[in-house]
């Protein structure tokens, strides 16, 4: 998949690691399309996970990577949008099962959990982790239609 | 905040877990909102994570408490509904920041990728702990405000 479009997006508590991990994908082929932020000047994360959102609906990028403190926060905002599914992993294991089971289209970090070499580690493997289809496609379709009351 | 109610669901792979948690929650005095699934009989995990949105959107449990087989599936679900923040926890940490920071009021589990003692634990921390509210009170806000394109 080197060649394909990756979008990244942090807040500040999440730059650090947002910026390893581009440079990652920026070696390793991927064009990275970078939504911020820019410094560890406080921002809002739902901000930057619904930009990840709109990127992704929008087919600017087929992947995307999301950092925040604990990164539960910009991965709920980023899940708000019907099509994203994004994880919040923890593991190389949780992103792998992610990309079989769910067609995760987004990978999230919580930079003050997570060890550097791990998430790096999950993000490649997040990435080259086929989607097995099969029994899971019907309940990934229905991911994006569930009602929002 | 023991006799509040709080709802909980799962699909097939989550069973088991859901029913432990479950039993905790009635011994620690809460009422319990059992949303199902109700064996280990092949289920959709997105309606399940749609029930549980549907429930806490129409305040008829405080909290809620989701299991599948990774918990990806479920919290992505969960998440649709914008009155939903679903934190999947992989620990009692991330359960203790998703309350303070983000106001979390579902959490989800990952049956086969969390030990029973460490969900239990983590359950427990989420529901003890306050949110801080302060600098996370607008950010918390903005995630019902997330457009969905």
């Amino acid at each position: 998949m080197a060649g394909a479009t990756i979008a990244v997006a942090s807040d500040h508590a999440g730059f650090d690691l947002k910026e390893i991990l581009k440079s990652d994908l920026q070696h390793a082929g991927y064009a990275v399309l970078d939504l911020g932020t820019n410094s560890t000047a406080s921002v809002d994360y739902p901000d930057f996970g619904e930009a990840m959102g709109e990127a992704i609906a929008a087919g600017k990028a087929e992947k995307g990577v999301l950092v925040c403190g604990s990164g539960i926060g910009i991965s709920i905002a980023a899940n708000r949008n019907p099509e994203v599914r994004a994880v919040l992993a923890h593991d190389a294991t949780s992103a792998r099962l992610s990309r079989e089971h769910n067609d995760a289209n987004v990978v999230a970090f919580g930079q003050r959990l997570i060890g550097v070499e791990v998430a790096r580690e999950a993000l490649k493997i997040f990435l080259a982790t086929p989607f097995e289809g099969g029994r899971h496609a019907a309940r990934v379709a229905k991911l994006s239609g569930v009602s929002k009351s």
